[in-house]
């Protein structure tokens, strides 16, 4: 225990940074024996000072600015959990990189938009960016990708990384109930963001996904490419159709490199119903990485919460403090790759749901129109109705998007289709 | 990329061996890119130079010793996948030890019996042993909890760490067969150590929980103190009837420390069908983490075979030529404390099965007896029998093994019992 203390300023004092500094005050000697050396916040920063934080602050410099923070020159590790891809988050980023201190982070849209500009400044100064706590919580998904499976050509990533968006989706269907109303609830419990398209609009996860994305395949960060599908057109219908089936609707992140570039989708996907992703409920976080040789490695626990990412923030801080130097990104920023985005999305089985007039020679027609477009059909199930209409599931074989809404564009002109048909994407997991 | 190769010296050209030199040999280019810097291997041993191994070994130094290969001034690190707890394997890291080299172990026996030996002469050499093959595979479960997981004080640490042994107990239940033919199968399959009760009388997954222990709770490795309890006494009648009552039979490691000492036992134990434990099918491993701040983080992968076990070496490899040291158990082995075993394991409910003569007030005196013995009834459930002999099966609320034992001493004076009854604890997972 002969080392320095590892010094640290905190930015940030909402849920997350109150969790770090819970940690900090009530494990300091568990996490000194750990570490090899004591770890000491110096200095945190935040919007109000005056907001009470049950918690004993006055120990602490107190910064206003989280610039200044990060500029001062008594800390070594800056930890930025503020949030926000722009602003002061960026601003005292790039600031405690310039002044020669390490970065900890937990703000998955500054790096999905700015992570290879940061990682570049970081890494021709010497310093580390460290960003467990961005991606799934609790999970040390970062650290199994990085480290853990760095002997491994990765060959898919895939996971459930918004809470929020699988609470709604496993809520309706345990319950019955449609999108709109559990969309409230969430809103009311307070799960959702204060721009709850961060969370239902797939763009919080698709942060993440392009993270995890740049690590597993050498390449630059590139949010821009993710397919983006939120969960507001997912029914109530196609949850309990999906389910008779066997399936489970997720919003599920995938990202692997193909033949034809880098394939980066966060959208609503069917499952089936007895997999792991399948079986995950409520606000929990499920990573897969599939590895040449390790094969298939799940990893599950909470996404969010004070805990579990202050848990991941403090595992990324006592990794400096043992003296482990890792590239932001597994490999320096200037050997990453420029991905090419793969221009369509791999081949896969798809759920059609559609209505038909109930006449003769409806579904003949139906399955001519996926004939016609090189779609075949692997289930196909009429559904009892009522009156003059009648529901029709259909799953394919394996096909590209392209070819599915060639065929969907084909119905159009048979004139026995009522409204227009869904389809949605079945992930092989 | 102006650092020095990392010079590997190879001992055991089994299963795992050939699998580190194939990525190796398939993967160098990525794996420089990532480490920044080479690895290169060096030298090779193993007891039959002549057998065919399908890979070309004519670049490697070949030495038929393994304790010359671990002297070898050429290498940095020295990587041990013979196994055995004694023998070559002990001598050869002793030996890699003494010549100033770090260890990479997939050897769980050898650490389970002489880690703390090992750990401490390689931190006084200043030299590092990691050992993430050793504990469920292709898993980075040593990596999650030593690093990702410092942060917390943990609480519980959960595993089915033997595959053959879940392989076994699914194939049970699904194909509704008796134990001895379901053994009799995974021998011919070849899924039995040479020594059988190795992986049914729960040793292998012993070892592998005293690993896990010692790193959570920062104690020395006392693989002596775990108890243990294999499979070959768990009936398809149990899996039958477990499954009846929503459980699953699975070898289940726990380790926990408690006012009492610390706990770590693997023994069957009933888990709810429809957890990530219970739901584990065949020879896929699951490692349960528990922390005071993160909650509970589940892993699942493959506990065994080349690659996946090739992959954890090359994980430990690759950290090593970044640069990483850390402590073989988290922190410096002379600060591991000699923990207490707890002398009995905590309270909890049990499944207690039995045949009893089918006389009135056979079940009230069973009932009586839990009574007496402080143990209370939570389910029963009387099953259809034949002739004179009625199956029952109780599940109680939470007691001590003591009082179970108790309370199955005290049947015996009722006479309404036919045979032994079976007992078996339930985990709340």
């Amino acid at each position: 225990m002969s080392d320095a203390p590892l010094r640290l300023g905190l930015a940030g004092l909402g849920t997350v940074g109150m969790g770090v500094v819970k940690i900090l005050q009530t494990h300091a000697d568990l996490i000194a024996a750990r570490a090899g050396r004591r770890i000491e916040l110096v200095a945190v920063s935040a919007r109000d000072r005056t907001r009470n934080r049950d918690a004993d602050l006055s120990g602490y410099f107190w910064e206003s600015d989280p610039v200044a923070l990060a500029q001062r020159d008594d800390i070594d590790v800056f930890i930025e959990v503020m949030g926000g891809h722009d602003g002061p988050a960026r601003l005292s980023t790039e600031a405690a990189i310039a002044a020669g201190h390490d970065v900890v982070s937990a703000n998955k849209a500054l790096l999905a938009h700015s992570g290879q500009a940061l990682a570049e400044a970081a890494e021709a100064g010497g310093r580390v960016i460290r960003f467990e706590a961005a991606v799934a919580g609790g999970i040390p998904v970062i650290k199994a990708l990085t480290e853990g499976l760095a002997g491994n050509q990765i060959k898919r990533v895939m996971g459930v990384m918004n809470g929020t968006c699988n609470y709604i989706l496993t809520r309706m269907q345990n319950a019955g109930l449609p999108y709109d109303q559990v969309f409230e609830e969430a809103r009311q419990l307070g799960y959702l963001e204060a721009d709850p398209n961060l969370d239902v609009g797939g763009i919080d996860a698709g942060h993440k996904l392009s993270l995890l994305a740049a690590i597993a395949f050498g390449t630059q960060v590139n949010f821009g490419a993710v397919e983006l599908e939120g969960i507001g057109n997912v029914s109530i219908d196609d949850i309990r159709l999906a389910a008779d089936m066997g399936y489970r609707i997720k919003l599920l992140g995938v990202a692997q490199m193909t033949g034809r570039g880098l394939e980066q989708r966060m959208t609503p996907c069917l499952v089936p119903a007895d997999s792991p992703l399948g079986q995950l409920q409520g606000g929990t976080n499920m990573v897969v990485l599939e590895g040449d040789s390790v094969g298939q490695i799940v990893m599950r626990g909470p996404g969010a919460g004070m805990g579990p990412t202050a848990s991941a923030v403090m595992g990324d801080v006592i990794d400096i403090a043992r003296g482990t130097r890792l590239s932001t990104f597994g490999q320096p920023a200037k050997t990453l790759a420029a991905a090419i985005p793969a221009r369509t999305s791999s081949a896969a089985s798809h759920y059609l749901r559609m209505t038909l007039v109930d006449k003769p020679g409806a579904l003949a027609k139906i399955a001519t129109c996926l004939g016609e477009a090189g779609v075949s059909i692997d289930q196909m199930r009429q559904y009892g109705h009522s009156g003059t209409h009648a529901p029709v599931l259909i799953v394919t074989h394996k096909a590209t998007r392209d070819d599915i809404d060639h065929a969907i564009g084909l119905f159009a002109s048979t004139g026995v289709l009522v409204g227009a048909p869904v389809a949605i994407r079945i992930e092989e997991v």
